[in-house]
């Protein structure tokens, strides 16, 4: 199996490097990059060190056409131009970035501020948030991987959405993300010492992930509203809580709740509900593709609490990457993303 | 004008010992502690250096009536056994912790699980949220230092809910908090290596301030319901963001809001608001006494979002306790507070 | 292959837990704690989550002597007392405690502070710094798995000591660790808000390692002299950095010192050498088993800089234990450590 | 009396800023920036608030002449070319830059690569490390502001080596500082991804304030040889410490080593020696313009540990910058530096 990643010097190409290298079944993984060429992988992340055959390649159809499966992990814009011609000729693909994500070009248009991928291909992606959609997966030729965010929250609400159990205008999602969610890319917002001991809220009400989290609550329950939410920047590199907020349609008991959640996730190897009392912390997953999901229940408000904790660059982005690779390949979802949180 | 601390080994103490070192009223502050007797403070705290007089006395009530001000920075219980013996000797007695924050000793006993202090000396204390509340404290004996979360989430909504804007039972508080305000006492859950690269949330719907907010709320307004309170501990050692979700109960501009919020603080020395767009980050208000509130309003939710941040040892704590000394003394309050934040 | 690890509710256990879970030659890896029983072992470590079989036991000698390997991440004193009854019955031990380090009784007893192993023991005891003792390590019975410090800084001064191309009075260490090192027992130390945004130095010339360094120095070079060896803690969680000066005997080039260390590590799968004007840095190994150095010569003075980075928990602990124990069994010494490091 | 300070926007402009808003003599302090011009400083440093007239004006030299001094927090080349101007026009200035530190033009362009400043004021500025230069400070036209790590290591060193305690060519010294100390400009070193957890060292043998350290060494005594210098970065935002390292020409008690030490700086209101067996760390003088020095003395190598903490923004830069100030005023030079260290 020969695979390539096109924006090996991005974060999550440098993620997607790390699990391909010790991926059972991939024989061979390509570097790719529109802004280096000829350069060895390790002068951008000396912490790869010498692996053979990491040399960037400028983006090349002809030679990327060859791949059993392309990686895009591009900033906005990149794979809607170029993933189509790459599938059109049998290339599976599977692309981070947000540009197959929303169905309607006009949305996408409206929240990224720029052209749309073309139509067509846009009903072609299947969205890959696995647990949730395994079966469209595994026939998935072009594979919009989900946001980080988006990953988060979605399973953190899934049964109850899915269950018709909250209010459906009463979602709040207050977010919290680590810095290394923001790119490589240097600005001041980025800078170690504006960031380091300090919080800052940012795109309030307009973050471009607002429009997939609601299009996909929308397919779970037609009657679903726009949701409030959030986001923050940490100061801490991996990780992220979506901290969830719901109004319940009627009491239920936190145990019953929890079971829901353990039921609707027993079957996914990355998904772990912690007991009543208990809440997940964005350490807990780091380094690994797992999703930890604590639930608490309020009869003083009659709200639900959900916390939904992720790695950004695992299961937010090159982890569920890889295991949705995995399906789309007829693999077990689980190959090469075997292992334990690196902890503390 | 000689004052005392009791409880100068934890961190709200060293904050305050800083703060009436450079106090231009303030001659002597002389340190108390129930764990150390005759050592000086910098083995304590070594960034204090040599400073004369900053040896730590044990409680004496005798000692301390002559004080003609004593700050209480200490655990729960401590004030409620000793602070009443002062009031009756007249010296003015500022604490810092929630031992006289609520009002109904029962309440106090169900949040802290622990006995209250006597009836008279919780009615007669004074709850010194010095912005809404600049009268009494100039009046006070006994001054209740507002807690940290409470301080931030307080003037967050107080124009919201004295005009009665938003619909009164839909406050979310979303709060984020440095580490020190779990004080300075080693354990697990301060562990460097646990609280470093990690986002936790803690206390879901159980936090002791959540009744001191809701006391209040409900005396600006007596429709108010229960709130949802979360708090999420940050890998960095001040700050406080308190996030406020609210539905409001019409439209209105968000220009309208911002001058509303500029009206109600308008002499409030302590209280930034941002222009439109704007949110403000812990690190700007990093040691020092503002509290920064920035203004959000989505028409898609009909929701409003408030930021307010503070320095959770100033205005949270040994920051507003000298504010509201200086009222309780008859000086401007913002005395030996008149300086920026230390940026970055 | 069954193993053990004694001691798994502390980081090194942690990181050996995580390892040998995805070990391809470990069948089961069960955990034992003199604290803790009964208990499973996500208690302690909820990152671990619900792995089958992961319940604490106590220490016990008959349950134990069926193991293939037994691992010690035991604070001192603890193998020193229980790995001889195992060595004796057959069990492969590696410890990673510093109680069979030194050779010499009197010396462990005047650094450590407690009564020394046996020293029948002590003699038998093979120190496994993998890279330059392989072939005791694959016979070894009783593996002493070297500290985090000496690890990163043997490693850096090998080439030069063993080629004698430094004064043997000349060697200074300036060692940076983050705050794992310190391990997982609570205390003001390691408290939070102590160590965040700050750099402290502690036991200068006193650390315990500094035998340890100068007991291999002394077998590479029998006219070494003590070495000046200083720690810092650092606002990290993971990672060693150990900085190297010293005198050189004669000028000589640097592209030449680069290439004596390049054929001194060729075999080594962990070991990587830096070009002229690079240097590592702590995160380029994060998680990793590997050791990165960089080195400079500065003809002004004469004298050589050597940076060496391990992550303290990898190389200078679990991972090397790791690497021992494949030598042990007969395997090749990469055998599940075979990943890149976490970045960023 | 009137003051301005070009390079606002950057951190030591800031710092100066928040320090000359609070000095007890300074009527009036104006901000001027080579970038921007009409803005609000708020606009850059929101944690200044709105703090009246300061309105960032560009560069003028006839307005720049009308201040009683001028501060320079600026990039290389810049004071170089505006300060003999300001200072043939009667204004008081105090450079933070590097421009005027280098007695000898063609050390300055072969360290800093390009050109420097006119002899005559090279010759005319008078070098502010306060506590070794008072007198000289006190009659300065044109101040020269010492480098941050000049500081720390000069403050550490200057006893030892005036007293010829210490072998002239042993000094190594190890160097740590936090992030502001590369300035607010973005850039992949200071990315807070590449940053966080992480220790890197820079600038090997390489830094420009080598020579700086040597030409005030030179002075103290005429046979000093060259230092081995190094430079680590640090994942916090201020603080510098210096280890430093050398052998003393003969054995002598630490106490007599401290005792050395605390009457050379008896007079030094900012200078705090630590007892035997203490060392300062670099949050003890977190905020504040103090600088903190702790020693050792090995016995086995017959080398002394000195180790020196600052803040790099205060004693590093704009609170020596103040301090001089002061002193070129006639005042005493604690004016608006009276305060503790912010801790924690």
């Amino acid at each position: 199996m020969k695979v390539a990643i096109i924006g090996a010097t991005g974060y999550s190409g440098a993620e997607l490097f790390r699990l391909l290298q010790a991926h059972p079944h991939v024989d061979r993984c390509d570097v790719y990059s529109s802004s280096q060429d000829g350069v060895h992988l390790s002068e951008s992340f000396p912490h790869v060190g010498a692996v053979d055959g990491a040399v960037l390649h400028k983006l090349d159809i002809e030679a990327l056409a060859k791949y059993d499966a392309v990686f895009f992990a591009t900033p906005p814009g990149v794979s809607g131009e170029w993933a189509p011609a790459l599938v059109d000729r049998g290339v599976k693909v599977i692309d981070l970035s947000g540009d197959f994500r929303l169905k309607d070009g006009a949305v996408y248009e409206r929240w990224y501020g720029r052209e749309a991928a073309p139509a067509a291909y846009l009903k072609r992606a299947v969205y890959g948030l696995t647990e949730w959609n395994r079966d469209a997966v595994r026939e998935a030729e072009l594979l919009s991987n989900p946001g980080c965010y988006p990953t988060a929250t979605l399973l953190g609400l899934a049964p109850l959405v899915k269950e018709r159990l909250i209010e459906e205008d009463s979602i709040i999602v207050d977010a919290k993300s680590g810095v290394s969610g923001a790119g490589r890319k240097a600005g001041l917002g980025t800078h170690f010492s504006e960031v380091n001991e300090n919080v800052k809220i940012y795109k309030v009400n307009a973050h471009q992930h607002i429009p997939e989290i609601e299009q996909m609550l929308g397919t779970w329950n037609g009657a679903m509203k726009p949701i409030t939410f959030s986001t923050h920047l940490i100061p801490m590199t991996r990780g992220i809580m979506s901290t969830i907020y719901a109004k319940v349609k009627q009491p239920f008991s936190l145990n019953d709740l929890i079971d829901l959640y353990k039921t609707s996730y027993e079957d996914a190897s990355f998904v772990r509900i912690r007991q009543p009392g208990k809440f997940p912390a964005t350490k807990e997953v780091y380094g690994s593709n797992y999703c930890d999901i604590g639930l608490a229940y309020d009869e003083r408000t009659g709200r639900v609490t959900v916390v939904s904790v992720i790695d950004n660059l695992m299961k937010g982005a090159a982890g569920q990457a890889v295991q949705n690779f995995n399906l789309m390949m007829g693999w077990d979802e689980v190959e090469g993303l075997c292992f334990l949180p690196t902890y503390p």
